[in-house]
């Protein structure tokens, strides 16, 4: 019998093979990624491939119309059964009779390129933890007494060559059920990252597999439901975090731990809860089983992290902040509670970076990229605490900056979660100092007739973090505060909405007779020091590094979203850059996970970069406090800032402090 | 620097060594069995040795007064604070000088051997799976903020060459306490069969780990806690089976699962309950720390085994038996309830043999150890089943026999379980024909006058298992029972005590004028079943090996401390065989039990046992039903009894059938 050359394409992979061979037992002896669940029985139609014809003078070889045997009868009824597309084969049923190119489809490989939806999807290529296979399984027999786990274990043993798996209690339970109901024909969800079963299904199953990639914030609990075979988002979707009811932020819930004993067991439970909550319901709106669920990823900040593994956060709240555990976590879903999805489902959660740096920066870390390209990137986080990233492929570096809550709503007068209601872009015109606004459920502006039909449904409660941001910003911009953040009289300013409050001034956003919104002197204060902290971090890496300006700047998170990179830079967030190089990165921690989710070798990427990221300790920094101390300007003290323009010089100091006096 | 012999006892290891090594460093490099867990650091005094003096002519090296250094400080403190026999040195202290013949002493052996207190005491070598780590744990450190368990683990690979362990969950939890409350030195017991820490404590800790070995029968769950560090057995004690309340037997416990929706998982909490319950009473009453017990081993039946695993038995309720898995189980304790142990405590599981012969069976196996003799050994552990193990060295065979619960005391008038007041031991005279018997509780028999007194608390409340199998031995060798297993009558037997009941005789055993104990005539024919079924599955396996006699027979199982041999043999429960080579095992299956406990060499020893056991089922066995048959006769009608001498050859049945038709 002679031997036949046999070309794989996309890869290029060939080899010599005898007459008879079917194309998917020479895919696999090239190592050619070609998908099989059914291992060759011709049932599962996913080694799908299409042999070319004609002559492939580059590759070298001329291939005839029958280098493949003819269509066979189990194509045949799979083609009448589910549809075959013109020219395609059965890898398993069709073999090698002459010189062959074959061409592998995206669809029949494994480790596919996911395709790009949106522009802020990146790029993934697929690289799944978990597999299935279809086995099997030999029917007990008295005379040969061994359980049905050992005989499911050889059949995966001869059949696919996969051995030294562990099984998860909870699928021992159902493992007699199963091969039953199959009737000894299953296909096993094999975990390779964690050499364990996921699950086991009767009968032949090849709907893909699903798992969720979770951003686990103090606030919201925010998932994607994915298909593991394409790497899609089936679903996404949010709760928010049950644990708000100890305490609004980070701090305050490490203080309840603290407080109350057994504090930290409520919040774990709580968090637990939300989890398994959110999982159910993206699954009921995919339509999904919770047990086609076999993997899920979760990115979260330190304290969250701690709490959701039942570690008490306490070490968290004082110094030298030191986690339980850093490195990546490959677990049981069961152990965090959620013990709906798949028996066997794996859990893997990402490296924290550090005791204030979590495995959302890190998620953040891998989705941005910055080690990946040599542009110098500062990525900033922005919660109640700020994860500062900044480096390229040479170095990285990571901070942790003490921002407080008031980005996020609170400490400010008006200030409020990101709700329907709540103000969340402000305009004001230099030259009347008069204000427009929008609120968040509405697409109207303030100014605009619409305005009060568009929003009374939601009324205007309040301001959110982007809102106030954009406010003092503005007010910068019209001349109505100045470079030290203190806000003019209505003299100075030439404005009434300018009105004394106390000892100082307020600027009135808002007034329908029945409630002002005002931005008070002390919310200045509240968000100076946030942005101050904020900057201060970012120019201790930038010191570290050794620069004074970045190549790009990147917002990351729910909030960086809604930043307005012009206002983000006028109030002195961050360090001068051209308005084109600051952008926003979205969901950058949510995609992280996905990303993880979706492929092994992004897991390994993350737990190398981890490891090389320079961790710089904000709180043990003496430049820390020098640089904070300057940020306090708006924008800032510290450094030029050539790409934002000049900003109106005005001053209130003297005469505010005059006023004051008199009044005294 | 010139190198010196060093020679170890007992093991005989030597080696050259250069001046100034330490003695623990020379042991470690032979691979001599010395203990340490401080690792060296002179705090733990595990390593204790004693060295040699004068000429050791026959190992060829004569050794000088000084050949180890001076007593050092380090062992001088150790001395005052904690006292060292003389002429004992710390070996991680004493360094080699010259020439040196060290004795390591039992108690500095990891692997020494258990000392045999009582005669049903097997011997053991000690093979741990977990042995305590001392080591020093970086601090927290803000500019290298990795997490305590990586810093753990670091410690570990660095101080002991241990790394790849995994830490479950709930160590995870305590382990920032544990750390700081051992000020950065904690004591790591590591499981080395599966790789995993098992518990950590604060410093150094040099008390010895303890284990649970657990028999789990359908009855009662017994059990020993044992120090790891010598086998001996701190405890002993039992409870009853809670699940007794869902079905006394084990199939009237699958047929519960069967008929009640749950009704496993309700039986699954009950064992699991039962279960915590006597580990912590155990622990209780040897003043241990439940955080002490690092490891249990649990051997039972396989529907016990199910159970317990949370796996619904109704598979081993029908043909064909199949077990849901059969071999040996690694697990964690916390996974069947045992939450209370130490937090990384592991549970091992002996294998079962198959559907209807258990890791009870193979525990009996271990601890018989038929396979390390060339006597041919009939094994019998006796219960609702009967498991069945022929063999000797060359090949083993086993089996399990449906002998119902007749031996037990159930499905006899009289019959109770083995509790004060049942008539366990029974003599009938010969000539007479009057009975004596004694009842559990106490020592006297029933014709001593003091009989009444001793017996006033527990009273005489019926038969258990033992009492009626002498009660019908005796009945057979007083000529009141013929072959056929048919009482006579009062004139037939010319004893009055011979009464009419129905159709058929019983015989009074005790009568107080309150109340009669009768061993009936139906009670005779539920004995011959259970005995004939016994029988038919011994000899089922005797006909496999192809014999007619065997060396040995051992009873195991509580129930075979009680019965006689000469009894069991009357009634031809059991082969003929001389009656010296009659004996019993005591508690087979609980001992099998602690050697797998003690010794990791022990679980792979069963484990190699139990695939090479031939595995007899008595089910579809045309033979059985033969020998069944056949052994309904007293003693049976299959094989002679030549050590058994002859019985009365009496028979009842033409008269009986005579009088049962005058009746009619």
């Amino acid at each position: 019998m002679s031997d036949h050359h046999v070309i794989f394409m996309p890869s290029g992979k060939r080899g010599q093979f005898p007459t008879g061979t079917p194309v998917l037992t020479a895919a696999r002896q090239l190592g050619v990624d070609l998908d099989s669940v059914c291992g060759g029985r011709g049932i599962c139609s996913k080694c799908q491939v299409q042999p070319g014809s004609g002559s492939f003078s580059k590759l070298g070889v001329t291939v005839d119309a029958d280098a493949l045997s003819p269509f066979n009868a189990v194509e045949q009824r799979y083609d009448d059964k589910r549809g075959l597309a013109p020219g395609r084969r059965l890898g398993c049923q069709a073999t090698v009779q002459g010189d062959v190119v074959i061409d592998v489809p995206a669809s029949s490989q494994v480790h596919r390129q996911v395709v790009r939806k949106a522009a802020s999807d990146r790029e993934i290529t697929l690289d799944p933890s978990t597999r299935l296979y279809f086995v099997t399984v030999e029917e007990p027999d008295m005379d040969a007494p061994s359980g049905d786990l050992e005989r499911l274990r050889e059949a995966l043993a001869v059949q696919w060559d996969i051995t030294g798996l562990t099984l998860p209690m909870p699928l021992l339970r159902d493992l007699q059920k199963v091969l039953r109901k199959g009737a000894w024909q299953v296909t096993v969800a094999v975990n390779h990252q964690t050499n364990s079963i996921a699950a086991i299904y009767p009968g032949l199953r090849t709907d893909p597999l699903l798992g969720l990639a979770i951003d686990l914030g103090s606030t919201t609990i925010a998932a994607h439901l994915c298909d593991l075979s394409t790497g899609a988002v089936l679903t996404s979707g949010g709760v928010m975090n049950p644990q708000i009811r100890f305490g609004e932020d980070l701090m305050s819930r490490v203080s309840y731990a603290m407080m109350n004993p057994g504090g930290d067991v409520e919040m774990t439970r709580a968090v637990r809860e939300g989890l398994a909550e959110l999982a159910t319901e993206l699954a009921t709106e995919a339509g999904a089983a919770m047990g086609d669920i076999v993997e899920a990823v979760i990115v979260c900040n330190p304290v969250m992290h701690h709490l959701l593994l039942g570690v008490d956060p306490v070490e968290l709240g004082q110094s030298p902040f030191a986690l339980a555990t850093s490195d990546a976590l490959r677990l049981e879903a069961r152990e965090v509670g959620l013990d709906a999805l798949a028996p066997g489902a794996r859990l893997y959660v990402l490296p924290c970076i550090a005791g204030h740096v979590g495995a959302d920066a890190a998620a953040v870390a891998l989705s941005e990229a910055p080690d990946q390209g040599d542009a110098m990137t500062l990525i900033v986080d922005v919660g109640t605490n700020a994860e500062i990233l900044l480096g390229n492929r040479d170095k990285l570096l990571a901070c942790s900056s003490p921002t407080g809550p008031a980005f996020e709503g609170a400490q400010i007068s008006a200030g409020q979660r990101a709700a329907p209601g709540a103000i969340e872009r402000v305009e004001i015109d230099p030259v009347t100092k008069e204000p427009r606004f929008r609120v968040i459920g509405s697409e109207v502006w303030s100014d605009d007739p619409a305005f009060a039909e568009a929003t009374k449904d939601s009324g205007i409660t309040g301001i959110c973090g982007s809102g106030i941001i954009e406010a003092v910003a503005e007010l910068r911009l019209a001349g109505l505060l100045d470079a030290n953040g203190l806000i003019g009289s209505a003299e100075q300013t030439g404005t009434p909405r300018c009105v004394v409050e106390g000892r100082t001034h307020s600027y009135v956003l808002w007034d329908d007779g029945d409630r002002r919104i005002l931005v008070t002197q002390s919310d200045i204060r509240a968000i100076q020091l946030a942005k101050s902290a904020l900057y201060a971090g970012a120019r201790l890496l930038m010191d570290e590094v050794g620069i004074d300006t970045v190549d790009k700047v990147t917002l990351a998170g729910a909030f960086g979203a809604h930043i307005s990179p012009k206002h983000a830079m006028v109030l002195g967030m961050i360090p001068d850059a051209p308005l084109d190089a600051v952008g926003s990165a979205g969901n950058a921690a949510g995609h992280g996970a996905r990303m993880a989710l979706c492929s092994v070798a992004m897991r390994d990427r993350i737990e190398g970069l981890v490891r090389r990221i320079q961790k710089v300790e904000t709180a043990v920094a003496p430049r820390f406090q020098e640089h904070f101390v300057a940020a306090n300007a708006i924008p800032h003290a510290t450094a030029p800032f050539p790409h934002l323009g000049p900003l109106p010089d005005v001053s209130f100091n003297t005469a505010s402090k005059g006023r004051r006096r008199k009044r005294v």
